[in-house]
């Protein structure tokens, strides 16, 4: 198989951000890790996904910076795969996948997982894009621009 | 390769949806089409991507109702790849995984892309989850919850 071409030098931040996490695995481990997982055994148990291709998408989101890797909490000989701030600022993208899944992807009725706030236990609320006025924003009512470097 | 394991009846709706557009070519193809790129050849043009991965691209967002195909707007033998409800509803993603990319995958003064308004030209400003009293959430002050079948 051809090696994939790489989007990482592309001007589109889109592909950069698929090229790192335009993987189901990338995404759900990130999503897993927000949920506060943090061993491989423990991402393994909960994505059902193969060892050794949990093993490389955890290498390959270290070595984008989006995890890091440290001793165990605990002491014991374990190694902890936490977020980086970079990691953690995914957040948005996550919700927005999660909130499109639910209104799109599921029967009506059918069981599904939601995403509360801590301290209140209140539904996190639909995350939509607004324009300078406070109206949602729909992708027609934007264009892409090029922005020549400084 | 074994079958990839299906998330389709996973009860996580970022499971879900991953397994729908959990792939670099699928989001960047959404892309496209929200920036208005309807036929094959504009998306094989465009992304760069092998005509065989696009097409099997393309008939998976199809046969999962994100892009219809209709006959072509100016009356020749082409076909329209055109995003459904369900596929413009996507944008909030596509917004979010953009605005992690400007911020985190670019040089300081390195050439990217922004997104506009159309009407303005004013940027698009930071997309973020907030709580009900309006404050800006992290993944820490959120947990996930099932929900039951009704």
């Amino acid at each position: 198989m051809a090696k994939r071409k790489s989007l990482r030098t592309d001007d589109c931040p889109v592909a950069r951000a698929v090229d790192l996490v335009g993987d189901r695995w990338s995404m759900l481990i990130i999503r897993d890790a927000m949920d506060g997982i943090s061993r491989f055994g423990d991402f393994q148990r909960n994505l059902g996904v193969a060892r050794n291709i949990l093993s490389d998408r955890l290498s390959a989101l270290v070595e984008d910076g989006l995890l890091a890797v440290q001793p165990a909490s605990d002491g014991s000989a374990y190694q902890e795969y936490v977020l980086t701030s970079s990691g953690e600022s995914l957040f948005p993208a996550i919700v927005a996948l999660r909130q499109w899944g639910e209104r799109h992807l599921f029967a009506p009725g059918e069981a599904h997982s939601i995403l509360v706030e801590k301290g209140t236990g209140k539904r996190v609320s639909a995350m939509l894009p607004h324009d300078h006025e406070g109206k949602v924003l729909k992708a027609t009512h934007t264009v892409v621009k090029k922005l020549a470097a400084k």
